[in-house]
């Protein structure tokens, strides 16, 4: 198989990998803005070769779309606007409902399959790609009823070749869940961040202090804004939605603590406690 | 040395192992309420024998105080007022100003080292402790110039043994750090906890989607309510504090979302990206 990755960083060029080691892509073709990067993504062996989008996309049996989600949608139209029936299109953003809507009338939408691997770190660019990336993680076919049966049945292949448990979901549904258990993470370690640097001026006592809580609370604080803002903004109801519970939560332990409401926080905190059935 | 540890949960376990694995300890006397959790602390080898507070003050060389915060001023007091010269107490809490306050006034005040080790799991009990626990991490001594020479002497070269670096802090700088890097981080990831558990009523979604960043940000939400109530009430107005300030940079990023301003979200996660100094 001859696949094209348009965007070889954290996620493509960690698709890359799995797709080699697997021994699922004879060629690789790249696609990578930036002198700089293509030439790190090439020394990487995330791609064979760099080529232009339409090149890519014309000689590609499957065609990888792993950029920033805000340019996911008209990429997607350019290159359903180049395929042929045997040629396959995916994205692997972490929003669906634009792009869903966006390509809906395509005359070629049974090309695409819109694809979602849950797994990512708090790196970025050709050098944050890892071996192993999706295996036993989970990955989601958004609308895959509006691809064809075919298009499906290959992403199908691939995901099972790289142990990646598949569930299917609409876009929206797809939106929702993701606002509520990645993109509010995302939030709450950038605002926490924010806190500790904003009110901690003397640097040498979070270096003193700060222990492996604080560490795995604001590992995510490290993600790229070029990959985050536009996930936020084109999630925004969502996002929206989910954040103004956060607050509101944030806003009731803190009246808790006002009024020294010790029966308040330990139902608050045994409540929380209850996480543990669901990320064990 | 004959160490007396009172509480043989995560810190206090973790204490006794260290202290053993070091040949620290000749014998280790422990106090743990509930005859379930005290047989499993000798079990797991975490004390040699369960003893009366009374019994196991005026035994030890060390008497070790890893009980919830809430009980440590009262507990001091007690040990305090059975030492003799040749005697060290200390305790292992996260809270500090309310316990130096307390025992200032103490004629044997001088035998008294406040500790605060700052190492730690979301897990409780005897079962939770580990081994290693403390290498590498950095251990707080609170207003050890009210304690004897002597006393931090003996403090000092057990942490030096545990390859743990010690710094040395006013009680009220150390609550007020702790609250920034530590307290804050278990607010928001209980707050996250209970944020996604009310939104997010279909537990299927969160179990197929939930990833790594997800996981990490809520990890702390499995910490006990007995040890965290008592901890941000004791250090209520710290906590607070930083509270509000968390709560404002949330609201600014809903602002920021709300209004599609891509170039303030940008800003921000760029600013919230430099915590990597810090944690790297």
């Amino acid at each position: 198989m001859k696949v094209f990755i348009a965007g070889l960083g954290l996620i493509g060029g960690s698709f890359a990998l799995a797709l080699r080691d697997h021994g699922l892509a004879d060629e690789i073709l790249g696609l990578e803005l930036g002198e700089e990067r293509a030439a790190e993504a090439l020394r990487l062996g995330l791609a064979d070769r760099i080529v232009s989008f339409e090149e890519g996309v014309r000689q590609a049996d499957l065609t990888v779309l792993a950029t920033p989600v805000d340019t996911i949608p008209l990429l997607a139209i350019k290159a359903l606007n180049l395929v042929h029936d045997g040629q396959v299109v995916i994205d692997m953003g972490s929003t669906k409902g634009e792009l869903c809507e966006v390509i809906s009338m395509h005359k070629a939408r049974g090309r695409f399959v819109a694809v979602h691997p849950m797994w990512g770190t708090e790196y970025s660019g050709p050098k944050a790609a890892q071996h192993g990336a999706f295996a036993h993680r989970t990955v989601v076919l958004c609308e895959s009823e509006s691809s064809d049966p075919d298009a499906v049945q290959r992403v199908e292949q691939i995901f099972r070749t790289l142990d990646t448990p598949i569930v299917y979901m609409a876009a929206e549904e797809h939106d929702l869940h993701t606002a509520y258990v990645s993109h509010i993470s995302h939030i709450t370690s950038f605002a926490l961040a924010n806190t500790v640097l904003e009110k901690e001026r003397e640097d040498r006592h979070i270096f003193d202090l700060a222990g492996g809580g604080f560490e795995s609370t604001v590992r995510l604080a490290k993600s790229a804004s070029a990959t985050w803002v536009p996930i936020l903004l084109q999630n925004k109801y969502n996002v929206l939605d989910v954040l103004r519970e956060h607050i509101h939560q944030l806003q009731l332990m803190r009246r808790m603590i006002e009024r020294d409401d010790s029966e308040g926080l330990r139902e608050m905190i045994d409540r929380a406690n209850s996480i543990q059935r669901i990320i064990d």
